[in-house]
């Protein structure tokens, strides 16, 4: 059996809004599964290697539930454009070149070691519709000790022509990168219509079908913008709302996300807790295209499963402590909006949602608990001024809002080391 | 004379929206001051030796005209807490212990690095009350290379008794230290009253007094939430508006900065732009301390200066890339809430903000213009992917959105070199 001991101050998110600490502690795994956190070391470790860090944080990893990885080159432009003209100049011309495998395997190498560096070891990604390139997205996550579900997209209508399928094409591609991608370890498939205006109602059947019978999740964007609403309606009269249009074919499940959820009021989100439905909110992405600011304290009163995604490149931070701190700033900013009626989400709260909320789609327990795969991030935070001697949650914090050069020390995902800045 | 001359991808902001890009142009300057951006070098500089950044960008560097420098060491921390529980935990504790030289010493000097680091060369700052301390911080900021305004704070009234003022002691500090700090050569004083309820009346006359007699320029808060304007009307039942008590004591002019703004109205508005008084805006605080959402946009199509600040710690950011992007967010959120009536900031109206406009404050003209002395930053974003082959207003905006490892290669302030990575 392989023991892996941390030692160091040990900060977790059991539950929304609590912060779990051992200073001084032992985080330990039997085979990359966590055994528990210890104040002190239990006798039957004695003898086996600790890594010990000293007074640096060692914190959960984090889970970026909702990304494009083929937007990444394009990260941080076009902000000023409406969003057909934002598609138009950039990401459809940017995603158009992933029918090129060399293309893709330079950016999603650089992808995936940019996610690792910055303690992101769970993700599910959006890809482009190109399968092979989808593939190579799997194969240099998985080489870089990314985990989580990549999902081919499908879109057979409204798209330029250099991206959008055959109907037919859209569903042998689909089955056909399912056949291929059977061999990944860490990194799984996940259905992916691009929304609902891309995809016909035969592709969506077909692919509500295939979840059932395959058991497997779904990913897809909701209720974005006003405008993507009255489209909904449009191409489907005999929905009442835009979720409909998902459950109608299936893909409306316990195993399903749906980004952004800006515009949800509350039948939708009923009909999202009912059914076990998980929201990605996007702070940045939403803010950064007018889209709105998602009524997330709503949904977490009102027990919707609610974790993060960086959203990039509508979003403009793929560091998820960026992230973290982008959506507390999102919700004070509804608290304006709503004239100060609702509650803002405390740096506990952010925290949650980045770690354990996201880790919980890969039915993972909050927190450090024992018998999750261990997927953490040591930073050392020693190269900043003290106001005073500071507790490990307000040292969270700093680390949430204050991006630190080479504070990263290490990262572990799936129980394995997969990186270390000495 | 000395010449010098830096090659690379030139951009500079001449006019709020408009930016100016010169690809392997050549930035000149004799004696530390512009003479001109030219596409060719021209004759009469031909054998003086030319610092060829290939092909990265060649920017202005940036201006942050609302900080707080003693509260550096909790920059990040407490944003959960509600203003007066912030200000009692974290931020009088820690302005309270400038008392100590050494403290002072260590904080400043670390603040001042990190500053020009990140490319802000000018700024105005707040130091503390104490005299000593703020000697120190202009020292630590001249060193540095940083130039700009610091001010002693003024405070006898309405403070926790480590951090107040006897009236009379406030002033003869306050001339104290004018006279101690007129050997500096970058770093001038500015008369700092905290905000209208720290000053007692006597103290704002003396203090307007004195900015006529000798010219000085002035710092101060304006209209950051609800809260603090109805205290002030208790406190001046006499003055119609919260800027009509800086105005009743001689604090009103074109030399005056005032920070925040989130409420100043039409009639408030009117009268920064008569007197020419500059807006500072700090959207990362307010947006942190849930004050609001400052109406940048009217003040700009009014004609009211306004310039960025940090305004750490109520802002998480001191990197001025960061705080124009978080400027730009906030007026998407400020859009949303006026039911998407008025326009956002574009890239480049947010990056004038940043550099031309705060530039203004200290006489410069905008842009690179002949004449100004030589600030600038050299940003390679070499490391980054492409999409397509980017033009350098691209290149900017990417700047400003995501910040790059090791990506400031270079800071030119006030003629000269301050900071080298290689």
């Amino acid at each position: 059996m392989s023991i892996t001991i941390l030692k160091g101050a040990i900060v977790s998110a059991p539950a929304l809004g609590r912060l779990e600490t051992t200073e001084g502690g032992y985080l330990v795994a039997e085979n990359g599964k966590i055994a528990g956190v210890f104040p002190v070391l239990p006798e039957r470790y004695a003898g086996a290697p600790v890594e010990d860090y000293g007074d640096a944080l060692i914190l959960q990893s984090l889970a970026d539930l909702h990304l494009h990885a083929p937007q990444y080159p394009m990260l941080g432009m076009g902000m000023d454009l409406p969003l057909l003209d934002w598609l138009n100049a950039y990401t459809f011309p940017t995603e158009a070149r992933f029918a090129d495998p060399c293309y893709a395997r330079t950016v999603y190498r650089q992808l995936a070691r940019e996610l690792i560096e910055n303690g992101t070891t769970r993700v599910c990604m959006f890809s482009s519709l190109h399968r092979e390139a989808t593939l190579i997205l799997m194969e240099e996550l998985e080489k870089a000790g990314v985990t989580g579900y990549v999902g081919k997209v499908n879109m057979d209508r409204n798209a330029i022509p250099a991206l959008q399928e055959e109907t037919e094409e859209s569903m042998r591609e689909t089955l056909r990168w399912l056949e291929e991608c059977q061999n990944f370890r860490l990194v799984k498939p996940i259905l992916t219509p691009r929304f609902t205006p891309s995809c016909t109602n035969d592709l969506m059947a077909f692919l509500g079908k295939l979840a059932a019978e395959r058991n497997l999740p779904i990913q897809s964007h909701l209720s974005e913008n006003t405008g993507e609403i009255a489209w909904v309606k449009d191409l489907h009269p005999d929905c009442g709302q835009y979720w409909e249009t998902y459950q109608k074919y299936g893909l409306w499940n316990n195993r399903t996300l749906m980004a952004h959820c800006v515009w949800s009021d509350q039948r939708e989100r009923t009909a999202m807790r009912t059914a076990g439905v998980t929201v990605v909110h996007c702070a940045d992405s939403n803010q950064n295209i007018c889209s709105g600011t998602a009524p997330v304290r709503a949904m977490l009163n009102e027990g919707v499963n609610v974790a993060l995604g960086s959203d990039i490149a509508g979003g403009d931070h793929l560091n998820m402590f960026d992230v973290v701190a982008a959506s507390i700033r999102a919700s004070k900013a509804r608290r304006i909006l709503d004239g100060w009626e609702t509650d803002f989400l405390t740096v506990a709260e952010g925290w949650f949602l980045g770690t354990s909320a996201g880790a919980a789609f890969f039915e993972a327990s909050p927190g450090f608990a024992p018998g999750n795969m261990l997927h953490a991030v040591v930073v050392d935070d020693g190269g900043l001024p003290q106001p005073h001697s500071l507790t490990p949650a307000e040292r969270l914090e700093r680390c949430v809002y204050r991006r630190q050069k080479n504070a990263v020390q290490a990262v572990w995902s799936e129980g394995k080391r997969v990186f270390s800045n000495t």
